[in-house]
């Protein structure tokens, strides 16, 4: 009775972004764990156990699925996008560490997934062709102050910038900060992409200068991607292309 | 005679991660263009014409590309890992800029696919897991002096960082500087994955404390993964798992 735990990015929502190595590892498991909306991509099947929860809860998650592999199930851990990408994978490991010993000697495997920013980015062109960064805004796990420090260094660097969770509900003036921040930082009208939902039926994409983003833009199912200094814009009928060239200096 | 032009990552090598979107882009292309080792992975099929080209001539293949699918046909090149991450769409881009007028309307869409950090980070435990950037140590597009301020930089932001094409024969002595660079910015052992050539028959996968890198270490299939000043590693039998927790303080 030897169980296994998987860890697999589901992607950012559609079904034809999700690779044959993950959805191989859903038809062999035993049991899904993951949060509510992500389970809910799981379709049922006799013999597949469904264990929903709710956000917030990623240790108890993980304690939980490493229990049932220890114990002889075939577990995966759902997330979306890749997990290990501002997901799943790094709360498992946690869990691993502080966890019995025998749980370092599980059979844990974390199958790669689409992560919002490449799902993003391929739907405005190519803002992600050049250096960059990827910065999680929420504050749930990290002082203000580290997420401040980054961006000011990011934006020396140059990096094309990605945010993850820019803006919640439980956090409604982070974001407006950091727009302030980039604005004095950057000081330029270079293209910000705000990516809602990629892939799903309620998909939303708009380009806008730096200098015009205002914080309600993004929500908490928004991917934003900041130009760096040298990204550029396609105008054409629709929406433009943006991207960013190889070259430094274009 | 309506042609198209499709931009698809196929992932790091294996077909277990080439998304369901870009074998349907290629099961129903008229040509697949790209550089030779990644158009070798398309199958041959009837109807199915293959323009395999060499390496450093992307704005070409590009324009050949483009010029095809203004011609009505169904194009689709191919990229390794994603296409958007240091790969073809940036260049595709950069030749409809400079391209003919009629370009700008063509059917384009990018595919995105499984990049190459997060194949080695999947591999490795989830050394991603917090805030990081992604850099091209080629400095065959950008100065190195570039480089070396971006290094610094993502040093003191204390990114995990991943590194692209971070060594070639032609460019033999980058990442030893980059090496010496990271030393001396992060004074300490911290962990650095050399994950070479992951998901194909060559993948090898190295943790080294970066004290104890060297610089051959690495070759053009291999992706570096640098942790940050909190990233974790696990000992447990065979291969630890590094992983960086999604606090910035542990």
């Amino acid at each position: 009775m030897t169980g296994s735990l998987i860890i697999a990015g589901l992607g950012p929502g559609s079904g034809v972004m999700v690779t044959p190595e993950v959805s191989d590892a859903l038809a062999q498991a035993s049991d899904v764990v993951g949060y509510i909306p992500y389970v809910t991509r799981v379709a049922e099947r006799p013999g597949l156990t469904l264990h929903p929860s709710d956000n917030r809860v990623e240790i108890d998650r993980s304690r939980h699925a490493l229990d049932m592999a220890s114990h002889g199930r075939n577990v995966v851990v759902v997330s979306s996008g890749d997990p290990g990408v501002f997901a799943m994978a790094s709360a498992v490991f946690e869990a691993v560490e502080a966890g019995p010993p025998e749980w370092r000697d599980l059979d844990i495997r974390v199958l790669p997934g689409i992560t919002a920013m490449l799902a993003a980015s391929a739907r405005a062109g190519a803002p992600l062709g050049h250096d960059f960064c990827a910065i999680n805004l929420s504050d749930n796990l990290k002082p203000w102050s580290v997420i401040e420090k980054r961006l000011r260094l990011a934006a020396e660097a140059d990096f094309v910038m990605a945010f993850y969770n820019p803006r919640s509900r439980s956090r409604p003036d982070g974001f407006a900060r950091t727009l302030d921040i980039l604005k004095d930082a950057c000081g330029d009208a270079r293209p910000v992409i705000f990516a809602r939902a990629v892939s799903t039926s309620e998909e939303e994409i708009r380009i806008v200068p730096l200098t015009e983003c205002t914080p309600e833009m993004a929500d908490m199912r928004t991917m934003v991607l900041v130009g760096s200094s040298t990204t550029r814009i396609i105008e054409r009928d629709g929406l433009p292309i943006v991207y960013t060239p190889r070259s430094a200096k274009p």
